[in-house]
């Protein structure tokens, strides 16, 4: 495994559909779930009501570590990214309506959806964002040939 | 989100490249990583070198928290299972042998290479398993359609 680049942790956080975030619980327990999340302005933004397990894991403690990764079917190619961070709830009605777009127009484009338009509804909207204070990516691709295929590859791969 | 019958639940540990295992650090803090499993005799098996941050926290606390998920394109299908438990390492070679050859039928299957053979190598190989207190799957399944679009379909739908 080999760290990626700015450029790759980025494509990855833009690609992923789904992110897992650990929090530990008031017994001191890991606990960890799924959920959509969006990248922006250098912060990551989720969807999360506040209720159950969850509401008791972050009213002990804000503190939080988020997973993406991405791996092809034979996982010759094979990333992830690890943020670690503390939760904030996000309750400016600005910063909350333009994260909700960002968040729309990421999963709309993902799933080649049309545009959402510019107006997310935002009442009610349970909105989190983490503050990162550490993210890392780390990857690994696939093994060059043994054998080169051509002449042309084969002198590439010298270089 | 509804509850995923047993049987969904091991399709999704059955046909899950990645899980991610959150654990808790010594600094009380979560800390997650993605990493390939197999479900095999209703125990999780991982490869898991310890070394690292990972040494540092499984030193402290080998309680730990797994997930894995799946999820469409547009997000009409999405599920996801918790299981919680402790992680012990294997050390007995028959048992390492087994898990390991149920391992890489997985990823063989999924990757739709040929069968990997009998007998795995499995001197060195850092093999954990997480023994489950606790195991549950969420799915959201898509809104059936608004408008029949076959008089067989339609027929079948209100049943």
């Amino acid at each position: 495994m080999i760290d990626m680049s700015p450029c790759e942790t980025l494509s990855l956080l833009h690609n992923s559909r789904v992110g897992r975030i650990a929090f530990v619980d008031a017994s001191k327990r890991p606990y960890t779930i799924p959920l959509r999340f969006v990248y922006h302005n250098d912060t990551i933004y989720v969807r999360l009501a506040f209720d159950g397990r969850k509401q008791d894991a972050l009213e002990h403690s804000r503190r939080v570590c988020f997973e993406a990764d991405e791996c092809s079917d034979d996982f010759s190619h094979y990333a992830s990214i690890i943020a670690e961070g503390t939760l904030f709830d996000v309750s400016n009605d600005e910063e909350k309506r333009d994260a909700l777009l960002a968040m729309n127009l990421k999963y709309e484009r993902l799933a080649n959806l049309p545009h959402p338009g510019p107006n997310p509804v935002i009442q009610g909207v349970a909105l989190r964002k983490i503050v990162i204070e550490k993210i890392s990516g780390r990857k690994r691709e696939p093994d060059p040939p043994a054998t080169p295929r051509r002449l042309g590859r084969s002198a590439m791969a010298g270089k």
